[in-house]
């Protein structure tokens, strides 16, 4: 059973504020990397792991996909998009990823944004999604990047230059890690990027792209403190296919 | 034209004496985890890019390869390959792996040890390893973790708890690197992870599997050093796989 903070009443007042839950895909920075690597959504059965307010959601319905189902951990969340991001063809379901059944062959895209370092068994979930995936199907997913999540005390620091400099220990020393963002400690699980790659490989998948989210000098010009995400990665985005 | 920093004699003398060049493969830690990515052998034709003193090569050689053809930018290395690791069945030829041109469909395994960083244009490299492999071929490969190499100062740091540290900084800024090892700015260069498994996935691999190397613990009882392994990556082994 995963640990849900998102119902913490302090996490989710936070939470809420930022500018990827108030503004929606336009506050999260990585999207139009994330949208270039998605398929062609039309007609296409969708699953949003982890959906949250369900912006992506309601996105990839508009975008073609002829019905998408979000589960998420937190009652808040799905109350708040059942409330504000529904419509024909969306369906919010409350899950734990950890626990997760997903239908045989139901889905033809699977899309997952910051979630699966929640998750405590991400072989299980592996499989999971394999088999709920139809042939030729799709899984298209953000983590945080096990640069970013590795060390002990994951904060910026300075070089002998005085420049931003991340801080990475303990990366083959897999598992909890406990962090303070908007109330004490959160837990996710880290696991160094051979092991999730390694994980969707042995399962079936076959990896299409992989980015180490860096944004781009115009969004650097739009937004200068975005700048310190080229010293460090801390997304990393996924693409992978189960082979016809 | 990359940099041929292995002729300088300061250089020489002091790689030379690197316990992976004097005791071979048993030297290197991480070789019993390349040798479990290698494919099957027997009756397979092998290049070997960077092949150094051919430690490497003659192994290959003597565990089943009909042939290993070793390529290395150092004329002093070519000669001690042919002086010490010579035999049938194998050959050494100087090449700089920035202009290599190999023979299509000349190889059934292209296997290279810690040699890609010093390559200055990758997807160039990465057509010309896709054309010289057979169909069913395999790419078996490792380099410095780009963990290890995008810092200014690539060195070890302490946290606030006194814990073995690295530093990332300049993850995203690919290019040049020039360190100080034997010798004065020996030019690599830094390519985020994403860029290079998406290079090989572009010219038509597949990733087969991917290690970051982290000793065992009967390693690190046999040589306490190596604790610090555990800490970052420093070496990326991959394999590869081109379908049929």
């Amino acid at each position: 059973m995963a640990q849900n903070v998102y119902d913490n009443p302090d996490f989710f007042s936070g939470y809420s504020k930022l500018p990827r839950q108030v503004l929606g895909l336009d506050g999260a920075p990585e999207w139009p990397a994330i949208e270039a690597m998605l398929p062609g959504l039309v007609g296409k059965d969708v699953a949003d792991l982890g959906c949250g307010f369900g912006w992506a959601s309601r996105w990839l319905r508009e975008h073609g996909a002829a019905s998408v189902v979000g589960y998420d951990l937190s009652e808040n969340m799905i109350a708040r998009a059942k409330a504000d991001t529904a419509g024909t063809g969306i369906e919010y379901h409350l899950a734990d990823l950890d626990v997760l059944e997903l239908p045989e062959a139901r889905f033809d895209l699977v899309y997952s944004a910051l979630t699966f370092h929640y998750v405590e068994d991400f072989d299980r979930l592996a499989r999971t999604i394999h088999r709920g995936l139809r042939h030729d199907g799709d899984l298209v997913f953000t983590i945080e990047h096990p640069i970013f999540m590795a060390a002990r005390h994951p904060h910026w620091i300075s070089d002998e230059d005085g420049r931003k400099t991340w801080p990475v220990n303990g990366y083959s020393i897999e598992g909890e890690r406990r962090t303070d963002w908007f109330t004490k400690g959160v837990v996710k699980y880290h696991r160094t990027l051979a092991t999730t790659l390694n994980s969707l490989i042995q399962v079936g998948f076959t990896l299409s792209e992989i980015k180490e989210f860096a944004p781009s000098q115009d969004q650097i010009v739009a937004l200068p403190d975005l700048a310190e995400e080229l010293e460090r990665p801390m997304m990393l985005l996924l693409s992978f296919h189960k082979a016809s």
